[in-house]
């Protein structure tokens, strides 16, 4: 398979490349290295992606920002953050690459525990993550040739311990099971699925 | 209590107006008519609205716009309007009304059944609603002074049966479970919940 990897720079997007790029074609896409940079807060950007790589098979996501910060003082432009990058930047993913998909091809966006599991600080990420959850939901039932879209939703890995403060209590997933879940996203048949790492 | 009602015009708030006018002051709210005009796109324009209410009891939402229409055809900017509307516009509301309620007060904003349950077209309004979900969860535990947060989530309403078509085997909700829904939040104690009306 032809599989583009967008945020491929990043600790899970290694891990992903590494267990898939004996057997399939791996695109590494990044903001700023990989094979081709793309920015996913712009459809223009996107656009230019796609007219690069040409049909592909996969596309897989581990990217998008959000903001943390205290829902207090929060406001319009932080939470926008997540709304311009982890929300619109893989949900245009998916509305501009469904027109370069190849047929049974799939999408694998990333949400995140947060969705259900709120943590202080977390407002922003949380909507995005749900966000993203209902969207895969939505999608699954009108793309068409059997393409497929699923979200896989990690709580904190065990390879980032610096997030381990923010998230109390959450017994951290191991990358082994982050990337079993991208597998079966990717590899497996299912469509409209929140696959969950935690 | 003071209520303040966005939508107040729309079919759902007239039904909460006249549930709650008797034993609480109501402050109309819409973007083109009731006692108080304001625009929830826009941050100023809401920062102007609790300007001129003061302090509230509670927020009531029953408004955000999002796009219809099928997913082989959306774009980024058709995809915004529900971000800018349904989803920024309450986010908003709390964001900035979280500065202007009083303590123990409450807000009760509006999802919809599309974040659980898609249908064709639907993909705008299904992720505006995950996302408000997953908001109300994350803001309950992070709001002071016994401020709750809470979303009602319809499906179809009784009363709108031109949007039948579009919900096939949906079994529409009766005004009555909706406007129930809205009273336990508003005059119940729970908060971080999403209230089916469905």
């Amino acid at each position: 398979m032809k599989i583009i990897l967008i945020g491929a720079s990043g600790t899970i997007g290694k891990h992903i490349a590494a267990s898939l790029e004996k057997e399939h074609e791996i695109i590494r896409v990044g903001s700023k290295s990989g094979v081709i940079q793309a920015d996913i807060t712009s459809p223009a950007s996107i656009e230019h992606l796609f007219k690069q790589t040409g049909p592909f098979d996969a596309l897989v996501s581990t990217a998008g920002d959000a903001h943390f910060g205290p829902l207090k003082t929060m406001n319009d432009k932080e939470f926008r953050i997540g709304v311009n990058s982890k929300l619109m930047g893989q949900v245009n993913l998916v509305l501009i690459g469904q027109h370069y998909i190849k047929p049974k091809g799939s999408f694998t966006l990333i949400s995140g525990v947060l969705s259900q599991d709120p943590v202080l600080s977390g407002g922003n990420p949380a909507a995005m993550n749900g966000a993203i959850e209902s969207f895969v939901r939505a999608a699954a039932i009108e793309l068409e040739n059997g393409v497929r879209i699923n979200a896989v939703s990690p709580t904190v890995v065990e390879e980032s311990p610096e997030y381990f403060p923010y998230f109390p209590g959450h017994i951290p997933v191991t990358m082994k099971e982050v990337i079993a879940a991208y597998h079966k996203s990717i590899l497996g048949a299912g469509t409209g699925q929140v696959i969950k790492a935690y």
